[in-house]
């Protein structure tokens, strides 16, 4: 199996897997027992946020700068539903995001602008945040939610800058960036993000499903200014109740060490494999180079080849790629509106492939993906 | 280890651990890929969502019957809250749920009466829901929430009863229950529950920790009765957005299928167990015993040792018990609201103890826990 869709989700390191089952069998307690099963599940926890943090740089962090969720989707719900709902309501409020964001993000603010809100979207054309626009409108914004790397395109935003420019017009402005494609992806701290709130998922970066993470800024937490939008027993700083996912949370923390020891080098080696890439597609395929990019993902058009048809194509000799984000799964059938906001038309946006890296993937898993694009180009393409 | 703290978590079963490894190492894909490794994952949660109905009585489901989420809790919170939101808001709306509620039932239920709904509370005295109280209130009701079995008496809430009294007064309310402690420990099943929406949660069935589930039924659906309260990619028929925890649920689906091959006999372990607790009981210890009762929990009051002092001295001696909830991990000090509703003093709920079992707990461990708690009286008793 060649596997070049890791955006969509990646598999779980064998490190990670052994510190699954390692806790399932002998911390399996609730960490809200107050007995030492219990205790050691809980310490389970706290290594984990422990590590996810100092991968954003906080070595020393303040109690609950970090709670985990389910998913990056919950988590990106916590950060704008939950500062959203924290605020006294006068009804108009401004929000900003990116005109690429993921779906969880989009209709969240979807959401709220049908109660009201006043949602803008900073366009990305070319897989660059419009910083001029942000000046234009940053004043009264009381929430910014900016990806910081696109999932489709794999254009990285320059979110620090737009977080700077926004706090300068309004200093009140909750930051938030979804960093679930950029976390281990790209060099990052909290402090080269300039965010209030970050969110992360452990499946993108060879933990386990059904763990995501949200940092959150102790000043925030002293403002009170984010609220729950899940009730219950009050666990993870009562931001987010339900029994945790022990072993899940220890796998992702096992999983983040493990990216985080070689960091500088996978990042190289993704590059590399996503250059050679680039210099050996065939020459009517069209890569789509964003101003400044993550090393993983890679988007390409095909000539007048469907891209569903390319995908299963490749499925069916055992490469796997994307069209579109599998994130949204009801609306596989329509055009991407990140690769629209990039500039994309809307045909070619019905034949793009995206090609997304993990560390583990090699030049010779490359060339066999360019010998397949190459044979579905002389097999496909309408002429 | 004598683990008799069950009702807070379980631990998984190896056949639940195998699948998850083998889900995890052969069908990692996202659900929502397009390609075949997406599909083969999608499949891993159909046959669970299949297993999972079919516990309940569903044998022919129909599309989407049953959704996958992260815990009871959540599963609770779209029951409450995505019924609730669903519906055209006039403001004073009348919820009825039980006095005896966990926490991710009751919070939701407070948040609600913060909004203005009007919500009552079915008294449970001595184990029983007061049918009368249903009868005088049910007119104009909503929302119906009443657990099926009480997290920390054991009590067997007759739901099934105050549903049908319910909807004779008011044919539109919606009757969720949470089963989440009934679930596999007492039979049951859609029709015997006789109601609309049913929460269970994997980890209390030796499934793994992260996955619950929220039966939903066809009615509501078409009648368009619920609504997200997490937003995103549309996963589980847009009610539960995230990518889904696959591995999970597909464990979920083995250890629900272990269980259902063998109920008679588990129910008829526990029970006898639990009898063989009560009859040996220092006589100093008092057991609540409720009206209708489940056969795995059982919750003692001890002679003026305070529950915390018990529980610290059993987990000394490798013997794990509860006091309190452990899914109320904010209010371990609070006195329990369930056991002040069953006709417990303020006195009596601070020396209480829960001893929940599985169906893997053995006599020969009753029977040290009964040395146990002898020993405990005779050192620890304030004279």
């Amino acid at each position: 199996m060649i596997y070049f869709d890791n955006s969509a989700t990646t598999k779980m390191s064998s490190r990670a897997q052994k510190r699954m089952l390692e806790v399932a069998e002998q911390d399996f307690g609730n960490p809200s027992s107050l007995h030492s099963v219990g205790l050691s599940a809980e310490k389970r926890i706290s290594e984990a946020r422990a590590i996810v943090l100092s991968s954003l740089g906080i070595l020393r962090p303040q109690r609950w700068e970090l709670i985990f969720t389910a998913s990056g989707t919950e988590a990106n719900n916590i950060a704008i539903l939950g500062t959203v709902r924290a605020k006294k309501r006068r009804g108009d409020e401004k929000i900003l995001i990116s005109d690429g964001e993921h779906s969880s993000v989009e209709e969240c603010a979807r959401r709220l602008e049908e109660e009201g809100f006043k949602v803008l979207r900073i366009p990305t054309k070319g897989g660059a945040l419009d910083l001029d626009f942000v000046r234009a409108n940053a004043r009264g914004a009381i929430l910014a939610s900016i990806m910081c790397v696109n999932n489709e395109t794999g254009a990285l935003y320059e979110v620090k800058k737009a977080f700077d420019i926004i706090r300068e017009q309004a200093p009140d402005c909750v930051c938030h960036t979804d960093c679930v494609q950029a976390y281990l992806k790209v060099k990052l701290t909290k402090k080269s993000l300039g965010a209030d709130l970050i969110s992360i998922s452990a499946h993108k970066v060879n933990g386990p499903k059904g763990v995501g993470a949200l940092y959150i800024a102790p000043e925030l937490l002293k403002a009170k200014k984010i609220t729950p939008i899940i009730f219950g027993g009050g666990q993870e700083n009562n931001l987010r109740s339900g029994t945790e996912n022990v072993y899940g949370i220890s796998a992702f923390g096992e999983a983040v060490k493990e990216h985080t020891e070689r960091l500088g080098e996978e990042i190289l080696h993704m590059q590399k494999i996503r250059e050679h890439i680039i210099m050996h597609l065939p020459k009517d395929i069209k890569a789509k180079i964003p101003v400044l990019f993550a090393p993983h993902i890679l988007n390409i058009t095909m000539p007048k080849i469907r891209s569903e048809i390319v995908l299963h194509d490749l499925s069916a000799k055992g490469i796997f790629v994307s069209s579109g984000s599998a994130c949204a799964s009801n609306s596989a059938h329509k055009a991407s509106s990140a690769l629209l906001a990039f500039g994309t038309s809307a045909d070619e946006a019905d034949t793009s492939i995206r090609i997304s890296l993990s560390p583990d993937n090699t030049i010779a898993e490359a060339d066999e993906l360019i010998k397949a694009l190459n044979d579905a180009i002389s097999r496909l393409a309408r002429k």
